[in-house]
């Protein structure tokens, strides 16, 4: 099954947006074993539309399209779509009903361009929007399937996800195509893959087995990928693949899914019943972000200091002004002090401290921009550790932010 | 002048690689006033590609092509754009030259495959390339130029900004093409669209202007775009809409570039020598996270609390028992308490803070999922707004967030 992405938005023909949409369905549909042949940009001109529905149409069984679906002039994809496909707009009494919903639990006062987000095409299917308020739709003619969605991403990551590939997973046949993704952290990519060695010892010989190392700020993922036609070969194949990527370089992996590190760590202080707390200067708060970006996480994190001024660290922490004085607040001892004072203020099991130079400002030729101590403190015992996170402040904090969570994995499993 | 983007590469059509290369060519293109009107991606595939090379032959003055143009058995560009523009390959000596000593200086021996890069179509213009071994290319025929480019970005962005950039610019016949983009938030975008009713008052009547609403969970940027002949009346017809888009939406305008909130709240504090604290639950210290990723947000930002567990709330902030008792955590009284505590106890002169049910547990009849609470206290007056934020965890965060800092904005500005 052959498929064509078309996303439609002037944004992206001057380039004011990165087509993050375009490599994410693209993804996706690898993921179900449909081939992606062609992706094509335009903007919102009508003409232009329906000559890459045209062109689109000609080629491919599967044709995926986002963007322009919402309620102001320049939304014209849905009306494009329908006289491409010869047939026109009628009420969808469920969806205005979701839209009302919506609006009212978000305290939103509905005008008609709202309302008219609940027509759809005449001969097409409804795909629902749980997280917004245009609908998706599923047209078809001639062995050709059309989905619409919204250039939104979390909207289009929705539907595609629960609803587009569900349904294109039954209507592929024939071959089997298997995935799984390890997530590492803490080795760079070449380290990685020198630690793993010989290739052919994972992935063999025939061709079969594929495992590509997907590197960004934060990690690498090693995604093996498996195509045969015999579903249970298929699936010995790649536990055998993961299970010497294990044996290899098994202490950097840190999930075997999707999970983030967060998630990962979240499972590992309930089943200890364990709670934590956290002291951050150079991340801000993005420690804490992370931790209770997962849900539950109340019921392990009390909570965290941002003290980005050296009087909060003194104060809130109990981090002594003469430590400072003499280390500095970029040092060992400070990141010590801040994660005990942490854990003491807290009533917390377990506390991570963060003091580094985000830059781009504030560096010193003994503390360039870059540096960070991070420390851990429980009842035991209370230590820190040097690293270097590059000079770009977002990525600093990315990755420090990252590290703290590995370095708490690690010392959860006894690893350190 | 009218463009399209071809972007070639197998690894493109799995979704294993963000497509960043097209989007920083349409900006650059756009900018000295060249009208990209469709981006291609096809895989390393003959057909495909010369396919795609034909299309935008027929409708496009200039195309960009990026990918394809390594070393390796995959790399199938240069052969056949010969092929389309019926030619054949001659050895440049130049870039033989120039390989050679790249490949000294880097302490690498050449092979083969490295010595063919030097092989450049005959009836070309040779784009050099400073910083690897692909040449680029310019290849014309009946007004229609080819430039092809190296996919490696570092490589193409410094053809294309050295090179074809200022080729273009001479050649370019013409048109103006001016933008402005507005950031707006703590209104939806139909509300927006509303609000500004007839959009002819903003873009005229003659099609020269256009506005694009580009809504994302955390606001509406409204993009003004101007075609013309002639600079000045482009500017006045830029300048005319920006005005009535601001007379009749200014307050929910927090930026004229491409700056986040952060920055224009970190910008107000500096100018009122003002410092500011953060209190959190709800959104765990996405509020800090976000203020510190400014540079030189130290200068003002003194710290914040994460106070997920209510005896953080209380020990910390000086909560009374007794308020949360009485109201619930979720509540006015305690997002005010929250606020002014954080103030006293960080001896900052504002502090902002957040109390909320951010899912997907914990909601109830009366204190449903996604409700909020969000507090300002400074020397003269404390203070908190109910607000509901939909019931996915993430985006309740990253939207809760949002219009703290937003909160922050209006008050400085005394807009509440």
């Amino acid at each position: 099954m052959t498929a064509e992405i078309i996303t439609i938005g002037d944004e992206l023909l001057i380039g004011q947006i990165i087509n993050t949409n375009q490599a994410y369905i693209a993804e996706r549909l690898n993921s179900v074993g449909i081939d992606c042949r062609r992706m094509t940009t335009v903007g919102d001109d009508a003409a232009e539309i329906t000559a890459a529905f045209t062109a689109a149409f000609d080629r491919a069984q599967v044709v995926c399209i986002t963007g322009g679906l919402g309620p102001t002039h320049d939304d014209i994809t849905k009306t494009l779509v329908c006289e491409f496909f010869n047939t026109d707009l009628v009420m969808h009494e469920p969806t205005l009903e979701h839209i009302k919903a919506l609006a009212q639990r978000r305290n939103i006062t509905l005008i008609q361009s709202n309302l008219d987000q609940a027509l759809v095409p005449r001969n097409g299917t409804v795909i629902p929007n749980p997280v917004g308020t245009a609908p998706g739709m599923l047209l078809e003619r001639d062995g050709r399937m059309f989905f619409v969605m919204p250039g939104v991403p979390y909207e289009m990551k929705e539907m595609l996800d629960n609803w587009i590939l569900p349904f294109l997973r039954e209507r592929r046949t024939g071959t089997v195509l298997l995935h799984r993704t390890l997530k590492s952290t803490g080795i760079g990519e070449s380290m990685l893959a020198h630690q793993i060695g010989d290739i052919s010892s994972v992935i063999g010989t025939d061709g079969s087995v594929t495992l590509a190392f997907l590197p960004n700020p934060i990690g690498t993922k090693m995604r093996i990928t498996v195509k045969g036609t015999d579903e249970a070969a298929a699936q010995a194949k790649l536990l055998h693949a993961e299970s010497v990527l294990r044996e290899k370089a098994g202490q950097y992996i840190y999930s075997d899914d999707e999970k983030d590190l967060e998630h990962v760590i979240g499972q590992l202080l309930k089943e200890r019943s364990l709670t934590l707390a956290t002291a951050e200067s150079c991340t801000g708060g993005a420690i804490a972000h992370r931790i209770t970006n997962v849900p539950g996480s109340s019921g392990y994190f009390l909570g965290g200091f941002v003290v980005y001024h050296n009087d909060m660290k003194m104060k809130q922490l109990g981090v002594p002004q003469q430590t400072i004085a003499d280390h500095g607040a970029v040092s060992k001892a400070v990141a010590e002090a801040m994660a005990s004072g942490a854990r003491t203020a807290s009533g917390a099991h377990i506390a991570l401290s963060a003091t580094g130079i985000a830059g781009p400002d504030g560096g010193t030729p003994e503390k360039p921009v870059g540096l960070c101590w991070l420390g851990y403190s429980d009842a035991e015992s209370t230590f820190a550790m040097k690293f270097s996170f590059g000079d770009n402040r977002i990525r600093f904090k990315e990755r420090a932010t990252q590290a703290a969570l590995e370095l708490l994995r690690r010392k959860l499993l006894k690893m350190t």
